[in-house]
């Protein structure tokens, strides 16, 4: 079983700025977390430049990186699509793979997007298919998973029979997504373990905020129930629903340092990502959340023991 | 099983500030961490006031809680020792239970004690034993049980080996203590689970620093390793070996907080202990670790899943 690492930063993150980076910027950016060797970076969204100035360039980026001399050999490149221009667009512009979502709020979905679950389920399920079509990766994804900042508890057998509705179309690739950080590591365990349970086949995806300190256990607890795919944000960036909050997503060089040191992650190197990091600090004018650009990582990484018998044969590639 | 929290703030924590925080204040902190319902508060040290001066008030505060009228009905109060003159004084001032500890650095142990780890285990299992004489609980610790600043690597058998030789003296509530901040989960795992092993009656304790974020991963797998006892410091207050590191103990508050979402430690009331950490957070003036001191509670914390089936029936009291 291999781990793989999704950087979100170039959308999450930066979606979350007030200041809009430039594209020269976003390009550097992206060019060493390419070099770190991250497996998947999602490089923007598909949304109303007016509305989202901040990914205004988003296919810019994606042409850009699209010239044979500069595609990416091995990592690929994501964005998110919410809506069929959105995938239009993404489809014209070389778009690897596409990641779709549905709330499992009512009330969230309703605010989002002005449709309820049920017909903003039948949307995403066309435009993947599509996708599917065109030869494309696609990541489906529930939102609010964990709880929802406008209904409270959401119950997990709703966000599981939502899940039954993707696989049951033909998608596996599933994320679940704290989109408000409301996340705890005992209803990570049972919330993947119940999809485990539901199909052991699936490629379970998690997306954490870091909203009440619980990010890398939450990111803890997935791992040990099967999860592979781990999104995340360089600098700890992102967006959160409460202002007086300092965190936002888990933080990318803060999640490869905890599992280098269990010996996965073998491929991706931190220096690369650390260093975006600290430009994004000094960019932005103020202390990111990310803990390594406080401390650089552990001294002497490699003395320390380096991994636990048992967990890396099972799980490094 | 029941889950246990030992609180060691006023010691751990205040040890580490530059200032000296006055009596009055330890005694009205303690009181509010007594009436959140902690089960053991680590009250303080026995070393020399010149060598350690915010510890100067040690048997003070133990006298002070001793009178009829204030001791604690439920909450146990803990003192690190250090030597034999440090246990002379906690059984002469009404210490309920010992900490001491051992550390698994020959070098560590050399600078710290000016003994060996053979001399040192030596000389701790003799003031265990009377300590334990005298009607009191004892609680032995490796230090720098996951890695050490002078030596780096500490190996696994080596700890292991120590726990033997206490568990082998009678002792069972061993903890293995992340002094410098060392510890990553799977190591967590991986050492906690090799103890269960060589004696599933023990009462396992952890005691973790938030050094590289991996504070509240460690706490998780301490958990679900078989861990009972935690470790912690309000507002995460706490000694760290580099400078540059903003982060001591896993925070009181934060942990309480994830394990009430799990149903675990419904005993704990988490407002007394905030209420503490604000207070210090003022009295300190500057913007203290802990997170809760800057989002409070989950919103409504009830109407989120407030357990995940089949944990808390195991190990809620």
């Amino acid at each position: 079983m291999r781990i793989v690492l999704h950087e979100v930063g170039p959308r999450d993150g930066l979606q979350a700025e007030k200041s809009v980076v430039d594209t020269g910027t976003k390009i550097r950016w992206i060019e060493r977390l390419i070099a770190s060797g991250i497996d998947v970076i999602q490089v923007g969204s598909f949304v109303h430049p007016t509305k989202v100035p901040q990914m205004a360039d988003t296919e810019v980026l994606f042409r850009w990186f699209q010239a044979p001399e500069r595609k990416p050999r091995t990592t690929v490149l994501s964005a998110l699509v919410l809506n069929e221009r959105g995938l239009e667009r993404g489809l014209a512009c070389g778009v690897d793979m596409f990641c779709m979502g549905v709330s499992a709020s009512e009330t969230h979905s309703l605010r989002n997007t002005g449709m309820g679950i049920d017909e903003a389920t039948r949307r995403i399920l066309a435009m993947a298919a599509t996708a599917v079509g065109e030869g494309k990766g696609v990541q489906l994804s529930v939102q609010s998973a964990f709880g929802c900042g406008h209904e409270g508890k959401i119950e997990p057998a709703k966000v599981l029979a939502m899940v039954r509705r993707f696989v049951e179309a033909g998608f596996a690739r599933i994320s679940l997504a704290d989109t408000a950080g409301f996340a705890h590591p005992a209803q990570v365990e049972y919330l993947f373990g119940s999809l485990r349970e539901m199909d052991p086949e699936l490629d379970l995806a998690c997306h954490f905020h870091d909203t009440w300190g619980m990010g890398m256990a939450n990111v803890w607890a997935a791992l040990k129930s099967g999860v592979t795919y781990f999104e995340s944000s360089f600098a700890g960036l992102g967006g959160c629903p409460f202002t007086t909050i300092t965190s936002g997503n888990v933080c990318t060089e803060d999640l490869v340092h905890m599992f280098h040191l269990s010996g996965l992650l073998p491929h991706v190197d931190v220096g690369p990502i650390l260093e975006v990091s600290r430009e994004a600090e000094k960019l932005f004018d103020r202390a990111l959340p990310g803990r390594l650009l406080r401390t650089g990582p552990m001294p002497s990484g490699g003395s320390f023991p380096a991994s636990a018998p048992g967990l890396e044969k099972d799980r490094a590639r």
